[in-house]
């Protein structure tokens, strides 16, 4: 291990973490935990990864197995899920608390919480909403989600507070990056919608900094009327409870939607999947709905 | 015409209005006009519908022509396009300011500004952001789009700013109904991406109300995050700048939000149509941009 003396490691009176993955977000939480006074090793199979950060005063591992022995905390942010149990295959993890932030499903992630257990470790699994640029900046407003005992999370909250804020999502080990999944799917749509509305408006006479200003001002406030009523209306399986349009308006107006992308020369693929959905949600007889009826469509039965 | 003594539309120095079309939103403009000491006539196909608002002071007019000879103001929010031309056939439109803020295409605003200046009335398009409940209530936000001549449109601004707000959207008639086309277009495509997301978590140990709150928040952040940014690309050609998350890791990451919904059960339907034109753009060779290149996927070849 190659001992430095720089940062301020000698005198804190935090935990050591062992961090394996130097990739943009695993440098970026190194650099949040050595700022914060934490004695880190790192670890990262192309080592010239970790030069920079060992001049910033972290200890840096030769083998993925030597950094999880230095510590209690062994975090992995990996290239994916294969990767972590690649770089863990020999390390003794007894009595480690092991937290992958590694993006990955919640089939991987809970299969992943039943490898550590058979290893004699505990587990949480993390799901990072943000980028590399909001760690370490507060009120750049990321999180992470972490899944697994509570217990767990709240031994080591302190630390996983440091980079970006950390939420508790859960026991079950898969919950952090189903979550995670989730809000980066809607952002998915989200953003699909915002390519189709330029794509109408780019070679008109629009100031396109001027409309996305609206258009990010009409999503936001869209977003916080529509999805709270949305998970209302499933919690209570009534899907009419306080619409004003509803979907046989929805619908008629997705005709002029559809007819305005052909007039300006658009694809209609972006928009089809969903109107299809509202389309066949009104076909079944529910007129006086919203549209969370669409999520019912999406259910794929399980074979 | 019905003659009515109710309201305060004998002292008014308000000019009077001419409103035609009393669904929901023609009632909740007329309302807001009635409330602000506009002195107002209102027609409407089925005339039962003006009942309430003559008793708040409205005068009804028999026929449309009959209304439009009333005022120097018409207002049409009427069901389509085709409404207004039968509505109005055979009135006279001489020397009139037409406005109509009925749901339609820019290409039949663009051909019913025509319609009217060869009647002799200047023309605004009117494209409504908002739903009738925000009608008179200024702090929910809501506003119209007005295109059409800017002269026009500040010799009304008083009036038409009294039921929503209302911003000049440009001279060509068509881009009020564009933008506001295109504003409903992306919030389709995020109610889309919500309706996946909601799919994935609904059966899981997950509170909905709460995940509504976080999922909401990012989609906001996202927002405003990434709109202007796209916006700024498209001004630049550079689709590059400033870019964290390159198209390379987005569609990385896509393959995990396509594999949690299949290990969900949730069909891939929303989410394919946009992961495929990532792919698509990244397979062109544009692995430094971010996902503003997709729009240039969608420009269909002008027949």
């Amino acid at each position: 291990m190659t001992k430095t003396t720089a940062g301020t490691s000698a005198t804190t009176t935090e935990p050591r973490i062992a961090l394996l993955g130097l990739g943009a977000m695993g440098t970026a939480f190194a650099r949040a935990w050595l700022a914060a006074g934490y004695p880190l090793t790192v670890w990262n199979r192309t080592p010239s990864r970790a030069e920079p950060l060992a001049a910033e005063g972290a200890e840096v591992a030769a083998t993925a197995a030597e950094a999880a022995a230095s510590a209690r905390l062994v975090v992995t942010c990996l290239l994916d899920d294969a990767s972590v149990g690649g770089a863990l295959e020999g390390a003794d993890l007894s009595g480690k608390d092991l937290v992958d932030v590694t993006t990955g499903t919640p089939a991987q992630a809970r299969a992943r919480a039943e490898w550590a257990r058979e290893r004699g470790a505990r587990f949480l699994s993390g799901g990072i909403m943000a980028i590399p640029p909001m760690v370490g900046v507060p009120e750049a407003g990321g999180y992470v989600f972490y899944s697994g005992p509570a217990g767990v999370f709240e031994e080591h909250r302190a630390a996983l507070e440091v980079p970006v804020g950390a939420r508790h999502a859960g026991e079950d080990a898969g919950l952090a990056s189903l979550q995670d999944v989730a809000l980066l799917s809607a952002m998915n749509g989200m953003f699909a919608g915002v390519a189709h509305a330029f794509a109408l408006v780019r070679h008109e006479d629009v100031s396109l900094r001027e409309f996305a200003v609206l258009l990010s001002d009409w999503l936001a406030s869209m977003a916080h009327a529509g999805v709270p009523a949305m998970a209302g209306h499933l919690e209570s399986g009534d899907y009419t409870e306080g619409v004003v349009s509803n979907l046989a308006m929805q619908v008629e107006g997705n005709a002029t939607l559809l007819r305005t992308a052909e007039e300006q020369g658009v694809s209609t693929e972006l928009l089809t999947p969903y109107t299809d959905l509202m389309a066949r949600r009104l076909a079944d007889g529910h007129r006086e709905e919203d549209g969370t009826g669409v999520i019912d469509l999406l259910a794929v039965p399980r074979r």
